[in-house]
């Protein structure tokens, strides 16, 4: 039996809908069981419609407080020792869950994984891995987007080793391409720690495709990108921005006018499914690689939907024991 | 009488375009002369149908080379002693112009800043400068994007003295409010860089208005931001590929059945004037800050209109003396 830590508590649709998208989960894996963690009061009563089969493999575990997205990660971790992704992660780390999924803060998610759990034997630093969404729409592995801020050539190694076992096991690619962020397409270009990375990078057995300028980034020219904390933090939000950026000024462009309006109506389904390719929240939770074991988090707006895809993310981690394939890979590295 | 040297060679559409931009700009502005520097064969013959009375301020200036962007920038700048971008700064060096203009490769017109006309005194590191647009529709001037790979924090500082001064003098903007790209808006975010930038930058007489998350570039949040060589480029390339990504993926949908079509058909205009809100050339060029005279950058694929502009552009910068006012600012600072 797989057993899948939630923290019912974070998100901005907790919990309603981080218990909707479990039961779903439940209801088509079953094999799975999960530990819900939060307000056991206002759990149990989401469950009351739940039938039997499906509750016996619900255990509630209680925790009193949650950490919002306000507030300090490191210090509120340490603090908060009965916040919902504290006890979880806890959870995580005494073998009573095989893997965690969260919706609440990113910087206490990272904080957990890092204080609570601990890093794979090997791994220096752990990477938060989205997904962003392509043009394709497979979708690209981008990492670290703010674990650690100032990478060195050989955290930008692990990360790659890393993203490449997640891209094969968790989103089968085969083979994955994995790319580095850089300033230009041609070798020796970048700053000092992209120059020794292309170096390091080319040494292993790694499916390296070279430096990948930004610009390519959303074509899907690769399955994952390998960048420092700081520059993928900085791509991450400034896509966010410029999304939400885009429709503001789509919005205005199109209710101009009374025959703006017109077409607009008449393209409201490809103007929404536009939406939700560019909504990276559709491509599923973030892994953090290179803790000691799979923690998936998903975005704040997370609906049943995407809670149910995050624990299939986990599902998938865990049965690939993509853990264990990750510290033998670095373990070989030299 | 203002004096800019023209490199007539460099762009998508040169010379055609550049000429057509250049007269337009002598037509409206009667205390201007240039420099036009090129293949002069090629050039007498746009000149053909000028009235006298621009002709006389146009000087041709023969330049056998162009410089691609396809080239090694710094080696090329060395060993083509005839490319018209070399000619041209060439001419700015020794004083035969006092501003310069170019739609060529950008390396090669950083590389020609830095090795054949040189820094302005006390300038650690010339920055390009580009505006990128708002959702507002005014800009924001984005310092450095990839003259410099790895900025130290007195880099940071004198950028934002340098973007301030330009937003002032050429975008017109009263106290321009400086922010630094970073990923978090509180103080104590980023890595070690920005963490020591920011104080830096809170010490000195600016309107400095603190971090700037990537998501609120776009919102018009700042009039000047400053962050290193190796972010910018990637922020600016990734708006790039995002733009032309988004586009790609709006005709898709939009080209999917015949009502899409009839919707598209009706939002046309609207679907213009958002593309181009969105292309940053329509913002005019982007200035080597730092160097020893005003030196503009255009895109590539500039057309006469860009080119008035960014004309216009130097002409300012010179008018207002913003060399001298950064010379002067820089030398104050401790």
């Amino acid at each position: 039996m797989l057993r899948i830590a939630i923290d019912a508590m974070g998100g901005d649709h907790a919990p309603d809908e981080i218990v909707a998208g479990t039961i779903s989960a439940l209801q088509s894996k079953h094999d799975l069981s999960v530990l819900l963690v939060g307000q056991t009061e206002q759990l149990e009563k989401l469950l009351l419609p739940v039938s039997t089969s499906i509750r016996h493999r619900i255990t509630l575990v209680h925790a009193s407080e949650v950490i919002g997205n306000e507030e300090a990660p490191a210090m509120a971790v340490r603090r908060k020792k009965e916040a919902s992704i504290v006890v979880a992660t806890r959870l995580l780390k005494e073998g009573e869950a095989d893997g965690l999924l969260t919706a609440g803060s990113t910087g206490a998610f990272m904080a957990a994984g890092l204080l609570v759990l601990g890093r794979l034997a090997g791994v220096q630093r752990p990477a938060l891995a989205p997904v962003l969404p392509t043009v394709d729409g497979n979708g690209v592995v981008l990492l670290d987007v703010g674990a650690n801020m100032d990478a060195t050539p050989e955290n930008l190694l692990q990360y790659a080793i890393m993203g490449s076992i997640y891209a094969e096991h968790v989103l089968s690619r085969p083979r994955p391409r994995v790319g580095l962020l850089n300033v230009g397409s041609e070798p020796g270009k970048g700053n000092e720690v992209t120059k020794e990375a292309y170096s390091l990078l080319s040494e292993q057995p790694l499916n390296f495709i070279g430096n990948l300028e930004a610009r390519d980034l959303l074509a899907g020219a690769a399955d994952v990108v390998v960048t420092d904390g700081f520059v993928g933090n900085v791509v991450l939000k400034f896509m966010e921005g410029m999304a939400s950026g885009l429709f503001a000024m789509l919005k205005e462009e199109f209710s101009r006018d009374l025959r703006s309006k017109l077409g607009a109506g008449l393209l409201l389904p490809g103007l929404r499914s536009f939406k939700r390719k560019l909504d990276y929240s559709e491509y599923g939770g973030a892994p953090l690689l290179g803790v000691k074991a799979p923690m998936i988090k998903c975005h704040g707006s997370s609906r049943s939907k995407a809670i149910h895809n995050g624990i299939y993310q986990a599902i998938k981690f865990i049965e690939n024991r993509s853990g264990e394939v990750i510290s033998r890979a670095i373990a070989e590295v030299k």
